[in-house]
């Protein structure tokens, strides 16, 4: 079959290579639709620390089930919860597995979605509704992790809120608090394309190169500033602006990857008394909701930008 | 009357100074004790934002009633909360005086109590009992920072503790944390005289520049970590270890005024889910807690190294 | 001037009273729209405690300014918050002035809003956008309890929902939680009238008479239970099933003002380890934000029922 | 081998029976002390839902290890913490083991500690320190209790506390709090000798059938009431004046199994914006701070009234 492997730092090629082999507690999925993620070009770049030469990429796929099981019938459309998590360790045993200290992801530390067809324990997979374009479905890990920074950061309904970032997570963020009830969403983005993406989705924007951040959310927040902060963009530069705009006992959540420390100001922060929280993937319920929310708003399907053939 | 004035950077006297004149709301007070906190020494320095040439020093301190009023007899012991609250912003407004958007303190932002008299608004003032030494009545301030950095930072009871620090703070931390029920208390210090001084208190410590700290919480924690972390320090180099030794989950309370933006491992944040808290001075209640503490626990006056007159 | 009085027991009347005269701080209102609220039929019967005979009635009501002053055009639209707080309780200066302990209501403590002019504190008004009909402005107030409902009892979205009332509070709860992000909601209603309103704006509907609330429920959620469950029936017979039908470590929010007493299963409740919050009207934030809602969403009209003149 | 037997309602005797057989996973433990627990009571009443005739009494007790196993040598002074947990409820997957929807205990669901000797599952034991006594192992699943009630409450640390009931539970709780810091504790008891036990143990006491407790409270927090209260009674007559003494906003926790459902003023907690937590046994890690506890305070001991040999 076809695959999309990683050969070597800054080589990845479309090869051939052995169809998987079924096996007791796994399935085997005929791949539909995979996301190119951004450690998708970590792991281009030859530094990522755990994915090894040989991998087949995708950890956010969908696809239909190609043999026989228990649980779905052959051609059931579906879409992988790409966790694998060890269950021994002491987050796992405390209930909180998506922290595990051994946590693997399908597409980075095992073969993924970007073949013809993958293997995957059975209790990975997710059915998705009949009527849903299988290219959504490709959709629900980067939508379960936004999910997940709204939960786990305690959103209040009603908060208003700025994002860093209109990327992929940016976007569905913004997306999903707007369904879970947030109006007062602004998204900061340098990128032109990308800010005016977020516009024509119908979120305030401001360009951090152009504007003053923290001017316009002092004039739209009678000098109060933000409730909550979302940081989905990872640069450095944002910090300062973050602590700028988060009101007085407000919240940040980060759900960026950081590639390398960064400097905050720790004393503006004790000053305001504000609380960060960090968040991580998301938890099984994370990601069943991700699939709900998807079937239900055609609009996150915007978020896809091009489609490419092997 | 004699008063200790911040005359101009690295310039501090003991002067002759007018009385100050009795007023309405307000109380004489005849100071007894004053304690010298880091900000009188970053006054000193020329360099506050605040303190202007001239002022009267002293904002932990207790002392005698002076003046007739309608709360207190002549000679009653008080100490004082030094915060001086606008009521008017959005924060005051919302219950949250004590990170008031116009905070300011007396003997920094008007004359405090290294003087023969001082004069204070009567709802600052706080009566001691009676058997308790004047001198304790100067430790009540920096303990209400305690008090508020463990109820404000929802310390759970039983949870284990690492503090880095053993200044004025992050020992009156440890002997609350040890008041409020921890027993599994490290204290990080790398000056000798002071790790000694904790160690003396009963406390484990470790000393950072001859132990690895991550070595050492990992050893007395099953290799998972302290349940929660207080930053008493300050100083950037406490930033890499308090990241690294906190447990998945784990929570970190940033005590500390930190006099430049300091570098964080924000990638190692975001995979342990930490969450940080910071906190600031401290609200009535845990003003009014503080007080009953020390004069229940005479321990807290071993904080005290030096007596010095005028 | 016409108004809607409160005479004696069982005896409500529309009278001719004095224009009220304009004071300082106060403000003069058209009066356009009143809502009737369980709380009119209490005074009408003639067992509420606070509300005294010669009471204008209406607390929950729209119209335009009718008097000079610093903040309103004559003419502008607007709302009115209806709760007087002490300012001098210990909850007030807590920041928690919703629950004044001398919390005092226009339309029950002193004239509303069912005359053609009320004075109100010019502080307690809210105008409303230009292109909202009036009458939706009569609704910000019921809608106001359930912002708050969500946002106190800590509703997080997506979260799977239970709320027993099909009322004016309970219909309005679930259209503010259908904003808020959620959809799994059920509504529990006796009554077929109110029951097939509520299934017509949407939404699951049980009928406790017909069906078993706990069998529906169980088989909706694979035996699990809700996760959050709202009380706005405030009806004894329901106690039984909201704790039946919530998860283990589930969350019931109680809005309902019980006329008496309630027998509450402890035991169940220990052994799930439930959390109960109680709710009770609206912070100044709540009350923003639910004009905001009622303005954005013209489905909120849909509970009016019937339209009165006096 | 002696054993004290539940033969049927009203009849426990000290029978002959086998000595169990060492089993795979399972250890055998020479029993020291068990206390008898109010469950132990209802089991004789022959009411207990699960308890079946012909049981071996006792799920907190303490004893030696008496045979071969890979982790503890024999004669090593251990306690055993009762719960048995499925493991594969949603509950238990979730990490709310506690709260396992098939919770079953060591001493009721099957043979307890009441007996020379005893089987149990290794997992469930805990070595005891050397130098404490064996009597005071019997005491560590009661203090488990209060443990868990304090942290699953979130009892914050200087909070004032009303507990209902000086029983075992209410006096552990008691000394429990004291040792997380709280000072400010009132015990509520009817029963002369255990109020006066509570009195001598250095905490306040009210006695219901004397004084009013609302009138007592009130006189000691300026009107204000109590921050948490504990009803560790379980007794209809508490619940009204629990609600009348918890201040606005404040925090009741149901530690009581209520053997009726108990009729609650809702209407007065809702306007109070109460909340109610009920918290059940405890997690592994309250276990083990239980034991940490109890083994550093030898004032637990006293709580133990009475020694009974078979
Ligand atoms: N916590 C988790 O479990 C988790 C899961 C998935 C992803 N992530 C992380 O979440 C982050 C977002 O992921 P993504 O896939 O959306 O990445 P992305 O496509 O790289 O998006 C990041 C966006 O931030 C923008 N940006 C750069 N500087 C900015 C500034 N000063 N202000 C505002 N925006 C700025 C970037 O613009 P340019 O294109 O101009 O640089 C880019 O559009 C990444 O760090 C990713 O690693 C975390
Ligand atoms: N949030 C608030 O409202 C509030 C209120 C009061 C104080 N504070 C702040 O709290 C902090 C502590 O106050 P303080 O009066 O106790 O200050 P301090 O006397 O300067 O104590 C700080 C201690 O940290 C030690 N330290 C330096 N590097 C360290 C390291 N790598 N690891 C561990 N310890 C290290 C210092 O040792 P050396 O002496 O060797 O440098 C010193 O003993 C200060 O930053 C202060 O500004 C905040
Ligand atoms: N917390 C606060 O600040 C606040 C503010 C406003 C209102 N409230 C309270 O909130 C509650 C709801 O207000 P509302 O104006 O919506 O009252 P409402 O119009 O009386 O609505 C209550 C609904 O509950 C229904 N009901 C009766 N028994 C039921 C059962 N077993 N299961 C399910 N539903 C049942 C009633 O049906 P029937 O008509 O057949 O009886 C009625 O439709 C009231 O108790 C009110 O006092 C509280
Ligand atoms: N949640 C859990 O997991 C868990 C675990 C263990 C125990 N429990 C429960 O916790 C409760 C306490 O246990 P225990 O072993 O300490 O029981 P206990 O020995 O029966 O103690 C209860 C005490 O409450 C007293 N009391 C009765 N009426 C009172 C009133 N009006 N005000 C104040 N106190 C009153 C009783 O006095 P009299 O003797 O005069 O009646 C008795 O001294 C029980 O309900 C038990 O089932 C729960
Ligand atoms: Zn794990
Ligand atoms: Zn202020
Ligand atoms: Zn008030
Ligand atoms: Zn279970």
């Amino acid at each position: 079959m076809k695959a999309i492997v990683f050969e070597a730092p800054e080589l990845i090629e479309c090869l051939d290579r052995e169809k998987p082999v079924k096996e007791e507690g796994y399935v085997l999925i005929k791949s539909a639709f995979a996301g190119i993620c951004g450690s998708d070009l970590y792991i281009y770049s030859g530094t990522h620390p755990r994915a090894k030469t040989g991998l087949i990429l995708g950890h956010e796929f969908s696809g239909t089930i190609a043999s026989e099981n228990e649980k779905f019938k052959i051609g059931t459309q579906v879409t992988v919860n790409p966790l694998i998590k060890c269950g021994q360790c002491s987050t796992c045993i405390a209930g909180l597995s998506h922290v595990c200290e051994n946590l693997r992801l399908i597409g980075i530390d095992s073969d993924g979605g970007m073949s013809e067809f993958v293997k995957v324990p059975i209790e990975n997979v997710y059915p998705l509704p009949e009527d849903m374009p299988l290219k959504a479905g490709a959709l629900i890990e980067p939508v379960a992790v936004t999910v997940h920074a709204i939960r786990q950061g305690q959103y209040t309904p009603g908060d208003s809120v700025v994002i860093f970032g209109a990327g992929t997570i940016g976007i569905c963020l913004a997306l999903t608090l707007r369904n879970f009830g947030a109006t007062n969403i602004t998204i900061v983005e340098p990128n032109e394309y990308r800010q005016s993406h977020a516009s024509n989705l119908g979120f305030n924007t401001i360009n951090p190169k152009k504007e003053s951040v923290k001017d316009v959310i002092e004039a739209g927040t009678n000098g109060i500033g933000a409730d909550f902060v979302f940081d989905c963009a990872g640069h450095p530069s944002v910090l300062k602006d973050i602590i700028d705009i988060t009101k007085i006992k407000g919240k940040i959540i980060i759900v960026a990857a950081y590639k390398k420390p960064g400097e905050v100001n720790l004393l503006q922060s004790m000053f305001k008394e504000l609380s960060i929280q960090f968040v991580r993937v998301y938890t099984d319920r994370d990601f069943q909701l991700a699939l709900e929310i998807v079937s239900r708003n055609p609009e996150y399907q915007k978020v896809i930008t091009h489609e490419l053939l092997p």
